[in-house]
């Protein structure tokens, strides 16, 4: 009776998901220690459980990289202010989040050092000297850093002032060339976050607005939440020559000529661990994705307080060197001074894709009880199919998760075909809305004083860029295209 | 007649290691595109071959702490100026050496943040919130990140202003299980260094004067390069419970009474980097362990200029895909624009363990010649046994070089009986001094004023560690014991 007494004051701690999403968020991330906050001012502490995530989230987008022909590199953290200030764009768009250092030891610095709000002030200037002909293109390479940007508001992961990223950084001999990577990449993310964290996002252009200090164009994956509120998952930016002229970067082409090269910057950070937590979870906490849950199965041993049986031991660390040998990461909760109902509820709110009950009658059966995250599905498993069997269902959980994101984007996307249509969707029915666009930064601007809401892109391929607008733009004027609106995170 | 020429004229750009090591260090670090100089005095960038050998250090590394029970968490970069004064002794190391962010976007900061010289203050913090009883002990995590130290003078990796380290930080109930888990880490490290880097060292502890800011013992693994000069190149702290009193980190323990806990924390550095160049280096270049070298292996097809021909091609994609599938980092330099010579001269300089020739003769007898970058022997492989007799050289390779640098601080350790002895030696035999030592800090003072010479470590195992002071110390008071004394990056 301690024990359900135990669980339900635990449960309890977790504001319902569908009350109250953003408490529902900040509780979850604190109650299953994936982050805390710190006492500076925006910004927080990945604790051992969501630095874990993030080490899977790495190495999975970290093998894409490699992959697709990039090396790392590591830049330093430091920019003088003269070299924010050569991208007359760039300087604008970030001085106004800038951290600043000014004092280094006893001396007070001639010229402030910026740290990196982003690196292609510092890169484009090394570049300019590795660079010297044809031969050194494409020079192709990322860096995996921790970045600051002096925020107003923030929340763990989606708005931090400092956060952890890795940020591409590519050179090209052409124009053509560079579109082509910045596309790639664009492709790579959408890939990565489809298959490896099971949320899906929509893809394309950000307009002139919307996009990054500097840059030609700006493509980005747009991830949406379980409130219909989009998220910026990720950016692949063409940066044209703006970066090859401010730091000049010039190579020696195959025709005898010195010319600016062309360049690209793309990069995913820390906030898709927001994407991630707040697309998946649930009332009762967290659901992680099996390829990125840090523990894919808990075992938790039932027997009397102090500890299972010797029959109960035995078939767990049977269980245990089986999975193991299978590549599936595993971990037994052994403690003592918890009990059985206690350790569900916390690995539930620690979203452990499968649990395995194992007690005296399992045991003695020479099965165990998989009881899966997602939907709570029970399943008894023969010990000798257990591996089999784990790694087919955590692959059906894999899919589960990412049919029901779908689901959540397909519910939530709407068309609307004049302005109050829009407003009331965006009241109503909170979520993408497809809408006729003239193409004016004015209209966009606009109409986001009036509703908050933004074009999130411009999408090139699919459905929805093959959508011809079936009237005008929101505004009135004759519309170019359809285009995507959503509040975004 | 081109290609010999290109090759005299490549290697004549290093400093032969023998002639001026420090001048060798930086041409071959730069050449070999390790790293270069940032614009910002006393930053470096890593490119892309170097940090590849970083990245093979670091999960190495991560492996071994992890297998410890350590786990990886991400704690803030900046910390507030009050933090780092908790703990007096450790701000007073300090403060010279830290950048200062007094400007965040357009507003002057109320109290300055430091950039984290080192993470012990906002790490105290954060643990005392996390720790509440002895169930949360011990607490074992580490940190991969980049930290700032505002040096004066600076050189590649072994001292920057910016570096990129691992830390760990450790909570523990008992004085004997901080001490324990010290050691074991100063165990890690040396392991580490000997098994993957080759590069053996000596490990003991420091004294007072040469202990970590706010430490209670700190001890230390020590390198000695080529020209006798020692490096330390990883530091374990007993914290005792300085910190856990700064930070107010208590618990609840067993006894129902509320105790201050006890702390450790342990790291390297980059620095890694700077004692696996120098140690194993020759006037030819890089020379790398296989277990550390981003290519073990580098083949070279030979054949007319435009590229080899159509039996040599296919004895490349074989020997590829063998050695690939044997787990064997292999690339191929197929540029057409570079001659043989040149090629092989570039690899050398770059330290790639094996290089493998492949002409027609070789393919032709489905053979291939194998040259070994340690001793130049060059010996005949057939395909079919390819990847195990690679496998094979690369493990002689490994264990070859670690016993090359055993013997130089085998011939470059020395015992001194007294005082002029002491100083012969510094500088007719530079190296370690073993030297019998009065305890006295005052003594250490003078000695580091008068030769530059300082103590190193007191070994606590081992043969120095059994030694018995034959006299008195070197300033002529009675001695308690022997130590060890050199000159030092």
């Amino acid at each position: 009776m301690e024990g359900s007494g135990k669980t339900a004051s635990f449960v309890k701690e977790i504001t319902r998901k569908s009350e109250d999403i953003s408490r529902w968020y900040t509780d979850v991330i604190l109650k299953a220690e994936i982050a805390d906050y710190a006492p500076m001012k925006g910004m927080m502490v990945i604790r051992p459980y969501g630095y874990a995530i993030w080490e899977l989230m790495q190495a999975a987008l970290d093998r894409r990289i490699k992959e697709t022909g990039h090396q790392n590199a590591y830049f330093p953290l430091l920019i003088p202010q003269s070299f924010l200030q050569k991208e007359a764009q760039h300087v604008e768009g970030f001085a106004p989040e800038v951290a600043w250092v000014t004092r280094g030891g006893d001396e007070e610095l001639a010229e402030p050092l910026a740290i990196r709000p982003t690196s292609e002030a510092i890169i484009g200037y090394m570049y300019s000297r590795w660079i010297q002909s044809y031969r050194d293109l494409p020079l192709l390479i990322n860096q995996w850093a921790n970045v600051l940007r002096w925020e107003k508001e923030t929340r763990f992961f989606l708005r931090t002032t400092e956060f952890l990223w890795q940020e591409g950084h590519t050179v090209h001999a052409t124009e053509a060339e560079a579109e082509e990577e910045t596309l790639r990449m664009l492709g790579v993310y959408e890939e990565f976050a489809l298959t490896e964290l099971a949320v899906p996002v929509l893809s394309g252009l950000k307009t002139e607005r919307e996009k990054f200090a500097g840059a030609l164009r700006t493509y980005a994956i747009e991830a949406v939440m379980p409130d219909g509120k989009a998220l910026q998952a990720g950016t692949s930016h063409n940066l044209g020559q703006n970066f090859a002229h401010a730091f000049d970067i010039t190579f020696l082409d195959r025709d005898g000529t010195h010319k600016h090269a062309w360049t690209t910057s793309w990069g995913v950070s820390t906030r898709l661990m927001g994407a991630l937590i707040m697309t998946h979870g649930d009332d009762h906490g967290l659901i992680l994705p099996p390829r990125v849950a840090p523990y894919q199965v808990v075992i938790v041993p039932i027997g009397r307080p102090g500890g299972p049986d010797d029959a109960v031991a035995a078939a767990v660390d049977r269980a245990v060197t089986g999975l193991r040998a299978a590549g599936i990461r595993v971990t037994v909760d052994r403690r003592a001074e918890q009990t059985v109902g206690w350790k569900f509820n916390e690995w539930e709110l620690r979203g452990v894709p499968l649990r395995l009950e194992m007690g005296r009658r399992e045991a003695a059966a020479g099965q165990a009880l998989l009881v899966r995250r997602d939907n709570r599905e029970r399943v008894t498993v023969s010990l000798d199919q257990l591996p089999t069997e784990v790694a087919a269902l955590l692959e059906s959980i894999q899919a589960n998760l990412l049919e029901r994101a779908r689901e959540t984007i397909r519910t939530k996307t709407s068309i609307a075909h004049n302005y109050d249509d829009f407003r009331r969707l965006l009241d109503e029915k909170p979520g993408l809305i497809v809408a006729p666009w003239c193409g004016d930064s004015e209209c966009e601007d606009r109409i986001k004083a009036e509703t908050t809401a933004t074009i999130r892109c411009m999408p090139s391929t699919g459905e929805i860029a093959e959508m011809k607008p079936q009237g005008p733009c929101l505004c009135g004027q004759p519309a170019k295209r359809m285009v995507i609106f959503a509040r975004a995170y």
